[in-house]
């Protein structure tokens, strides 16, 4: 057996790359793993040797201490690699598969499966529906910012890249397909983006940069990307959005520079309850900004899309309303206006599939919209600071040298 | 030409049935009509002898002074009667038409409109998207709780009846066209109400009872009606549902005693703005109360369906958040089940002749669900005043005789 | 181990039951298995105890030898039973739970099954997507009428109920749900078949009673079934459908004396490629008949749903083209007036959760719609017989008792 | 009064340009009008001075002498133009506006329009549901091929440009999308293209260009087009596309060179009734070859979009049951695929919007894609002969000098 190496959390601020135990067909216990979950059998699974393993801006809710996630726990949930071993009960995939792993960990057996809402799965998390890996108070499957990895149900879970070489030329934007990619798609399809569309993106962060990407892919008209960083509104300049940094106004009035109505068909909301101001409120936290801009700035009969996370409970929340996840939202504006709102993970599988197919076919760019860089696994630690200071960038760790890194 | 009369708001409270003016083809000028519509001829309308003509909870909003609607407006938004004068511009619907009238008006010309969305109609309502009969902020068209009303667009906007004879027959069951009924399915089509549904109507006044009735026409299981009025509950136990009663203790522990799960599949909230806590809180105004428990008791991945009205200003909600129409939703909560929302006005036209032919082949009953009732025009302020009270009743106005209550 | 009996077909016109093997977690070889599914291991499978199993009008094709179906072949793909035992690998299904089987066998792991397409599953048959119990050219899974049979891919293919006596006092419902009932409401959503709708069935067997029995659950205003067959409409109206006897006449014109007009909303193909004509002709087989009049009788814009089965391969056809599976359809027609044709087998499990709701919660009688009649498993040849005949019954076999015929 | 100037169809292979009359607001008795539709009045009506208006593949059927088209019939129903009067009863369209108008004629006020069905508008056309300028058994409406033209219901059908100079920048790809764009872009959405699609037309005609075009402007991985002329095919590969040439092998083989695989998604039949075989029988009418071969090369599951026109008689076919519109063709093929087939002229009305969009926005170069060029009016004969030929070409007319080619 081999060792393993992954990202431990260690605390508010602070990760290490640490041993950690190789994967075996069972879900062991550990910090953070959901005592119904303690001993699970799983020889559904395959053991994942990680080709590339992404630092998602979730990740940061957790090391920057908002939320209850335990000392010790091993991050990581976008992850894409190749199988090393199959369990007794896989059938189709096989050893050697260059695979992707959506991060929803999900069962393919239970009635939200079969309808492809994966992200809600119920037999995974006994805490509620929906998991994933390397993430609080989703029931405890190990993270995979790590050499290997345990991926349960794996036949329903990995989407097999069909061509391993054509596959590892591509490999920086596959390894996209995990999770954000197919998040900002969501987002996009959600709101309603389609040929013609004009779009509002709110935050450019790599998932509003992959929404922004995806808008384009899905023949919208114009993406307008809105943030306060300087660096990644010049990144969505750079693959062809136009822009607006909500710190220098009324995000309407500048949306009404751009296209001569204050109106866009279609938000998408890739900012979260960590959402600030705008105008010279820009400097101060307040989660509800993003979702009161978006009513805003859709038209009657627009769609919102709301891929940024909300969550359940916020104990470093700015109010009291805000530690139990209320919000103050200007619900009368969006009623009046026939919005419609969708919430929720991302269900990858429902996407990464035909997501592939356009990365195949260099029908989409999402590396170069996002800006990864592949690191070293052992410079994770940089690539948390550096992300969180607002780096445009989309860190990509490389713990097993199949990027080149080390 | 011949005389008219109908109904007025005179201030909070109070509504008086008073002489008006005789439709023409043209929007003149009066109470609440928006400058910009004055002097607007009309060519393409049709002016309606009103058969049936229904009083809403959308009044009562106006009536109870919960809104900044003027006095001397002439109320009422649904509405159907006989076509006794076309206008120049109609080319096919014909005098002696016996015909539903949608309570949005629309153009038939705009983008929303050539989409479906009529509720959201951009040429009829200098103010904004959307307009309605009788109703403060729409424009100024005046309401039809009256004997005669200016209906414009009129072979966009009406809904002939097949059969006159047939259609008289059944004519407190289509007079629901014109707004609650397709107001209430519309809100379960949203929530995904179909074969094999668990459904929760949150309210039992008209139009929580007509989404019930649509929720049973869509084919679900369960139809579950919440109210604080033991005689609205009682009705919704008359054609089938199941009702809990909201001051008796927490929705989801009450839905849990009828289905074993504290869940649903698919929720509508058909209270609106003015909604009241639950349990020990019943007795409070709580504007976001029925959206938390929506979100409470559906289950992840299910849908809301929002036709209860929101408002963009309320100067007498109970605290200044409210009052400028934000509320403090549990989003995080909504997040974290995948949950979707769909809000705004029901756009009439798409549902509005399914629900005619349910009703003429009998698949429904709608005016048994919702207990209607005729009385005379010249008894509306008694109407009002019982509706206002709670009355499990719909009150439809019959200004013309053809009801027989003269 | 137990002993095992089953319905064998002998040849053409003959059935048998004899014993057979008793099923273990290994698809064997044995009459019309596909060579490369021999000694297929099946650790995902569970063992099922029949307790009800339905004879199908598909079955007829086979035992009318219209098919190459080998002698020996176990028949057999409506089923409800008890589970026996689970296999190794079966995790969330136990040992006593009462389910359904969908007909179609799918793997829950492939791209067609994740997009819920599970009558093209890609994984179950070496010939091509899509395969069934018992059935020719289908893999060579082991049909069950029978006292036991092998359900693969248990976890992912079987519907539980949810509690077990509820559902036994409603069996000879349930068990329409393995095929049947499923693949007639599947015609009717294909069909568009809404509220308000009316409706054209082609064919009164028991698919076309339950696209009936479907259409009204879906809302439909009016359904109209058309046969040749007295006895069998005489059943259709029997749950409130109108009837047409197509050997009467043009079917628009005897739809005209229904509805005032010649035509419907939308149309569905209960009978496949052993159609006869119409009016004089009803006495010929006439392969596109039923297609050519529906796309007379749909109105323009209307869809057609076509549950009912067209083959590759014909031996037995009237002419030569139908013998490769072509016929002579008036697609000009149905081209002018902008139809849309769904064809193929239902993918079950798209639909049979919410069809059991509906069934336990009384919101439809499907054995009631197609006149379900228990017969022991032993007579089996007199039911095929009776049905062959055109008796308006849907027979079900009762091979261990559970539904008291012996 | 100005003069006004048309193509007229004045016998099979013969069109002239002839003086033809001015349009009034009046339906005049003409060639090919509908004796109930003559002297209809159309105050709803604007007259359009014509920018550009082009040849299409439809009209070649009649000029080919393969309809029951009368002599005298002026041709033209792809119009692109710019206001000179609007009637009496027209409220927002106005003199001066640059305009295309939808080739499907539809009133905005019957059920289907209302559905967005405007291909099957049934107020326009006493014959059958849907009409179109200039065409056989189409209602009469005075063809656009020509210096003016009457639109009825302006308000309707007409899609404004918004900014005039802009339009005139981009009018030689603006003018695709009064049918072709549209019919292409149709076909693809029907056909259930998407992101990550493999997609193949057949046909390289201009709607089968413009299907490809569509198709990668939805997102599609890889465009297959398959025609029998080089000259088509090579325009198609000049904008991105795969092509397979029928006649040198079957195309499900040709696929698979292409793919590895001889299925693709999603299938569009830009070709119509006037079919060839493929392989060593490409040289003969086969009218539904085009139609078998997308059952042949499409996967199990996918969908047939079938925008190429098939007609309910055919005088010149190759045999009887074609020269009735009967085609003969693999169902059973289909069936065993469960294919989706959708067939029907384009609603022009429900693309256009998002389609201007993406050609003001640059996200799509359609006139490029199909070789459009200007001609004069005067010239049309000529184009009507190159195109005949298979040029591969768009022929434009530019009747008032706006395209600069006199």
């Amino acid at each position: 057996m081999s060792g393993n190496r992954g990202v431990i959390y260690q605390g508010p601020g602070e990760v290490e790359v640490t041993d950690i135990a190789y994967p075996e067909f069972e879900l062991k216990d550990g910090p953070g793993v959901n005592p119904a979950n303690v001993g699970r059998k799983v020889p559904h699974g395959a053991i994942v040797k990680v080709v590339a393993t992404n630092i998602c801006g979730s990740d940061q809710h957790m090391v920057r201490g908002r939320t209850t996630a335990p000392a010790g726990l091993v991050l990581g949930h976008e992850i894409t690699g190749e199988v090393v071993e199959a369990g007794p009960g896989v059938e189709f995939v096989k050893e050697g598969d260059l695979v992707s792993v959506p991060f929803n960990i999900s069962c393919g057996r239970c009635r939200n499966c079969k309808a492809r809402r994966t992200e809600i799965c119920l037999n995974v998390n006994p805490d509620r529906p929906g998991s994933a890996y390397g993430y609080v108070d989703m029931g405890g499957w190990v993270g995979g910012q790590a050499q290997y990895v345990l991926v349960p149900y794996a036949d329903w879970n990995l989407l097999v890249f069909p061509d391993r070489a054509r596959a590892m030329d591509k490999i920086m934007d596959l390894t996209m397909l995990s999770d954000i990619f197919p998040t900002g798609y969501h987002g996009c399809v959600s709101a309603g983006v389609g040929v013609g569309s004009t779009v509002y993106i709110a935050g450019a962060g790599p998932v509003g940069l992959a929404a922004a990407a995806s808008a384009q892919l899905l023949g919208a008209a114009v993406v307008i990307v809105g943030d306060l960083n300087a660096e990644r509104l010049a990144q969505a300049r750079g693959f062809g959005c136009e822009t607006i940094d909500i710190s220098q106004g009324n995000p309407a009035e500048l949306i009404e520079q751009l296209l001569g109505t204050p109106a866009v068909d279609c938000a998408v909301d890739a900012v979260g309850f960590e959402a600030h101001g705008t105008g010279s409120d820009a400097g101060r936290e307040a989660p509800a900004s993003v979702l009161n801009t978006a009513m805003d700035v859709t038209r009657a009969g627009g769609a919102i899309g709301i891929p940024g996370l909300y969550v359940t409970g916020d104990p470093g929340a700015v109010d009291d309303a805000a530690k139990e996840g209320s919000l103050s939202i200007r619900f009368g504006l969006g009623w009046a206006k026939s919005h419609a709102f969708y919430t929720g993970q991302c269900p990858v599988m429902k996407y990464h599939r035909e997501l592939m197919m356009a990365i195949l076919y260099e029908k989409v760019h999402i590396a170069d919209a996002v800006n990864a860089v592949a690191i070293p696994l052992e410079d994770a630690a940089r690539g948390y600071q550096e992300f969180d200071r607002g780096a445009a960038k989309k860190y990509v760790l490389d713990p097993n040298g199949y990027l080149g890194t080390g």
